[in-house]
C-alpha cells in the first residue's frame, strides 16, 4: 500500500515515516516540507540515514497515493483538507483542526473559525481504545492531541462507569518535541533545559478535546518539563457515589482488557508504581493508573511517547484498524530501560 | 558568633555550611556527621574546597555554641531534641519533627507517635514571610519542607484575603536532591534521570503543613523530575465571592511588598511567565504568581531552591531576623541565568 | 531455538531480553538472577512489563539451553565457564572474562590472575564486522566491551591500511548504565546528573582490547558524561605516509560496505556531521567517521549504545551470523530523532 | 565606579551585569543591547528580576564611564574598539578579536583578516594567574576564550617547566551556553539535549590562544555535551624528560600557590578525583588536576564556568587586579553541591 507524509520534515512526521518505512505493508511513496524540498529524508531525521533513499519534496508535488497522514501545523490544514481528500482514499489527520466536532468550541480555543466546518463531522477519532468499531471503516480520521490522548485513556474508564464526579484537573507535563521542531528563544537548550515552565497555567487547548470524549468539566494545566519525549498527565478527580479503589480497578481492568497499547500501572510501593514517559519513549504504549487518598480523592495519571501514541502511533495503529492488520503491526517496540 | 551543624554531611547540612561559611557574622565551631567523621568537610561537599579546614566529628562529638542547625533524618530528631537545647540558647531545626503543632497529625503522617510532644508548641515556624515577628524572639525555631514553604507561599495571601475557596490541589514537582545523600536502587542516575515519578499520588506528608499554616483544605500529589535541585508547586484552586485577577494581584502585593525573598512572577506571555525553579538554584528566592482561566479557576505557582528557601537559607533567614541583621545577609546569590 | 540469560535483572541482561523476547527464531527459556529470583521479569525491567511472562530464576536453577547469554560480572565468569559450557551447544559471553587472549594482559588489567586460561584461545571476538567468517562457525563467542567496540570500529580500517602512526589516544564518553545497575555514592542522581567525571584519566581496561585489536600503541581515557545511553570515542591520530583524508574515506567506504549495523557520519557541516550515540539508543547501529585538521592530523570518531551495539545488540548479531540467519533479525530498530 | 557593558543581553552580558550588580564598589550605568533596547535587563536575565531597575539602551547611547566591557560578537568588535576606547578610560574586551598578537595567526583562525592590526599589541591578557603583573597597569583588556582559560591554566605550569613534551591534543567539551543566546536550527533543545556533539573534530579556533600562552604544539577537538554551562578540558601530553607525577605536583603546587581561583584537585578515587564544572557553576574557580599512566603519559585536566572564569568573572578579576582591590571581591560564590 502506498503513502504520503504531508509535514513529513517535523517531528510528528519523522515519527511517522520511521513507522512506516519498518511497516510490512506500507511502503512511502512521496513526502513533502516546504522548508526541505529537495533533501535527502535524513537531512531532517539523521536517525533514518541508511533506512530510505527517498527525497523530501515541496508540498505542491504531492501525488495521489493509498493512505495519506497530513502532519501540517494547526490552522494550516483546515483549509487543505479538500485538496487532500481528493488525493488519498484514506486521510489521517494529525493536526489538530479535525478533532473537535463544534467549530464553536475550535474558534474558543484556536482564536480563528474552523475554514471547513462542514467536514468536521465526517472525521472518526483516532484512538482505537474508544472508536475501533467507527475506525474500521472510516477513510477519514483525526488523531487526538498527546496530552489529550493520555487524559482520554486516564479519565474515560471512571468516567464512563460514573466513579469520578464532574469536576476534574488536569495537570499535563511534556518533553520540548512537542512544540514542534522550529526554532525561537524560548526553545533553545540554554533556555528550556532544566526548566519547569508552566506554559498554560489554565485553559490548555487540550482541555476542549478532554471534555469532548469523557463528558467531564475539565480545568488543564501544562508545564514544560525537562524531556525532549513524553507526556505525563496526573488527573485530580473526586470520588463519586462511595466509589473506592477496587471499584476502579474493575473498571480499568475491563475497560482495558486486551488492548495491545494500554498497561495498567498501578502499584503501591517502588520507582515505577505509577506510569512515567521515561521507559516509554519510542513505543506505542500508553501506561495508565491511579490512587485514592482515603480521603474521596482519587489521582489519576497516563503516561506516553506524544510523537508515537500521542501522535504517529495512534495514526499508524488506526490504519492497521482500518486495514485488519493485527494492531501491534509496525508498532512493536516496547521502550527502553534504563533510558 | 559560634554556630555548630548536625547531619553536616547530607545536602541540606552542606548548604548550611555553604551559606555560614559565607556569612559575616557568623563562624561554623562544628560540623558532626555519623558517616564521614574525621573527614574533611569537602570530602562530603566538593564545593567547599577551599573554604574551609574544618573536620566533620562524631555526633557524640557536639559541643555548646551559641546557635545549633540540626539537619538530622525526620523521626530522629525529636528524641535528640532536649540534648541539642542543651547545648545552644538558639535551636534551629530542619526535620519534620516539629513543623506541625498537632501531635497526632504528626502521627498521621510520619506513621509514629511524636517522641517529644510537650516541645512541639515551643518552636517558631521558620518563614519570616508569615512568621517575622515571633522569629525576632524565637530561640527554637522549625524550618518548613520545601514543598511546604512554596506551597505556603503560593496560597497564604489569598486565602488570608478568602479570595480562594477552601478545597486546594497541590501538584508538586522536586528535583532529587529532596530525598537526601544516600544511595539506593530508586535514585540511581540511570533509574532516576529523566523521570517523572509520582511518588507520592495522594497524601504527601507536607499536605499537613501546608493546611495548617493556610486553613485550606489541600489535596497534595508529588512528582520527581529531572533536576537536581529545585521545586515547584502548582496548587489548582477556585475562586471564591466573585473574585478576580485584580484581587489577587492587590492581595499578593500588598502581601509580599518589601519581601526580601519573594518576588511576583506574573506575566501574560513569555517562556518566564510564572515561577519556575530553573534560575534558582542557590537563591534563597521564592518567586510567586498565579493566572486565572475565567471560568472561575485560579492556577497559583510557587518556584524555589528545596535546599535553599526549602531549607538552609530559611534557616539562616530565621536566624538573622532573630539576630536583627538585614535578612539578605549571607544569602545575597540571585541564582543564574542560563542554568 | 531456547535461549538463557544469565544476569537477567542487570542491564546488558535487560537488554538481551529485550531483543530475544522480539527475536521470531528465539525462545527465552531461562533466565538468572541472584538479586531478584522469584520476581517476574518486569520487577526488573519496567519497560517488558506486558511482554513476557517470565520469572526469573535463582543461578542454580539454570537448565540445558541451546544458546546460553551470560552477562554475569567481570571477574565472576571465568570461574563458572566450564558450568556454562556444559549447559549449552553455544555460549555467548558479555562479561569481560575471555576478551584478551593473552592472560598476562588479562591480569594487569582485571588485577588477578585469570581463572581459565586454557579456555581463553576458545573464543571468537563477537564483533562480526572485524570476525564474521569466524563467527559463522563458533560456538564460543566473547562480546567485547562498549567503549572497546566503538573504538575498534573507528580505528581498523584506517591501522590495517597504514593509514595513521602506531600512537593513538581514545578519549571515550559513556553514559551511566556503562557502570551498571547497583546503587552507590557515586552513581546517584544527584551526585552523577549533569557530571563531567574523568573517572579513568589512564589506562582504561578497554585500551588492552583496543591495541589487541588493532595493533596500535593506544592510550585510552574514559570520562562519564550526562546521558543513561550511548558511548562515543574520539580518537586522535596522526596521518601516516603522506595519507589524507580521500585515502580515509576510500578505506572506511570498502571495509564498511554492505556492513548492516556501521554508518559513515563524516559530514563537513550541520549538528550531525559526526557520529553522536543521543539518536542511537535502542539501536544496534555503530555510527563512524572522522576530520582531517590539515597538519597531519586525523580525528576518528565513533558513537554506539553501549547496552545493544556494546553488548546485548552485538551478541544477538553474533547469533544471527552463527545460525545464517539475516544480520538484522530482532535487530531492527533503527533510534529515535529526536531524543 | 561607574562602569558600562556593551551586549548586555547576551550570556556574557548577563554574567557581567549579576557580577556587577553583586560588587561593592561598582555601579553599572549604562548597559546596551540591540535586541532588547528599552526593556528591563530582566527582559534578557529572569534572574536579575528585583536586582536591578536599569534599563537596557540601544549601542549608539552608550555613555562615558569609568571601565566599558565589551561583550559583542567576534569580528564585530574591532572595528568598533577605537570607539570604545574613547569612552573609557579602561576597556575590558570579552570577544575574540584582541586575543591573538598576531594578525596572521587571527586571520587563519577567523576567515577575514583583522580590522585593527594596530592595537593588538596594546592588550594585556585578562587571565591574572599568568599576567598580575602586567595587568595591575593595564588599561586595555582582553579576557582569553573560555576553553582556552581552562587549557592554559591545565597546561602552563608542566610547560614552563618543561615536563611535558610538546605535542598535545586538547579535547574539550563544553555546555550549551558557550554558543550564545541566538536561537537555530542547531541549538533548540529537542536538538541539544543529551548530545554529544563533535562540532569541532579539530583545529578549534582556541587552539591558537593556547599554543600562543604555552608554546606548546596543540591540536584540539571540541564536544558540546549535554550541560548548559560549564567547560572541561582533558588534554594528553606525553611527560618529558624522566618527568613523573611528583614533578608535576610540585609544579602545579608553586604555580598556584595562593592563587584564589584555582585550586589543585587530583585524587586517586572517588567521584570528585579530577575537575568537573558541575560544582562550579556561577563561580570564579578554575579547579585543575592530572594523573600519569606510567608509560610516560599525562591527563591534565581543567574545569571552570564558561560564562564566569571563562568570561565574565575573569574580566571583574581582572577588574580587581587593576584596581588593588582583593581578587575575590565580587566573585566569593563557591558554587554548588550537588547541582
Amino acid at each position: 500500500m502506498r503513502a504520503g507524509v504531508v509535514g513529513a520534515s517535523g517531528y510528528i512526521g519523522g515519527e511517522l515515516l520511521r513507522l512506516l518505512l519498518g511497516h510490512p505493508h506500507v511502503e512511502v511513496a512521496v513526502a513533502t516540507s516546504a522548508r526541505l524540498a529537495g533533501r535527502p529524508v535524513d537531512a531532517a531525521h539523521p536517525n533514518l540515514r541508511g533506512f530510505t533513499d527517498l527525497t523530501l519534496v515541496a508540498p505542491d508535488a504531492l501525488e495521489p497515493v493509498d493512505v495519506l497522514f497530513t502532519a501540517a501545523p494547526h490552522t494550516e490544514t483546515m483549509a487543505r483538507m479538500p485538496e487532500f481528500l481528493g488525493l488519498a482514499e484514506q486521510v489521517v489527520d494529525l493536526s489538530a483542526d479535525f478533532r473537535l466536532r463544534d467549530p464553536a468550541v475550535f474558534a474558543r480555543y484556536y482564536g480563528e473559525p474552523h475554514a471547513a466546518p462542514g467536514l468536521l463531522g465526517g472525521f472518526a477519532c483516532g484512538l482505537p481504545e474508544l472508536h475501533r468499531k467507527e475506525l474500521a471503516d472510516a477513510d477519514r480520521v483525526s488523531v487526538p492531541g498527546c496530552m489529550a490522548t493520555a487524559a482520554i485513556l486516564a479519565l474515560a474508564p471512571a468516567a464512563a462507569a460514573g466513579l469520578i464526579g464532574p469536576d476534574v484537573v488536569v495537570d499535563a507535563r511534556t518533553g520540548s518535541s512537542g512544540s514542534g521542531a522550529t526554532a525561537g528563544p524560548a526553545n533553545t537548550h540554554a533556555e528550556r533545559s532544566g526548566a519547569l515552565r508552566v506554559f498554560a497555567p489554565a485553559g490548555h487547548r487540550h482541555e476542549a478535546e478532554i471534555a469532548q470524549a469523557t463528558g467531564l468539566d475539565v480545568r488543564m494545566t501544562a508545564t514544560g518539563v525537562e524531556a525532549v519525549r513524553g507526556v505525563q498527565v496526573v488527573c485530580h478527580a473526586k470520588l463519586a457515589g462511595g466509589a473506592g479503589e477496587r471499584d476502579l480497578w474493575r473498571a480499568y481492568r475491563e475497560r482495558y482488557a486486551g488492548e495491545p497499547f494500554v498497561r495498567l500501572v498501578a502499584r503501591r510501593r517502588g520507582p515505577h508504581r505509577l506510569p512515567d514517559p521515561k521507559i516509554l519513549a519510542g513505543s506505542n504504549l500508553c501506561d495508565v493508573g491511579f490512587a485514592v487518598d482515603g480521603r474521596g480523592g482519587a489521582t489519576l495519571v497516563a503516561a506516553l511517547d506524544n510523537l508515537v501514541k500521542g501522535g504517529a502511533g495512534g495514526a499508524v495503529q488506526s490504519l492497521n484498524v482500518r486495514r485488519g492488520w493485527p494492531e501491534r503491526t509496525g508498532l512493536a517496540f516496547p521502550g527502553l530501560h534504563p533510558a
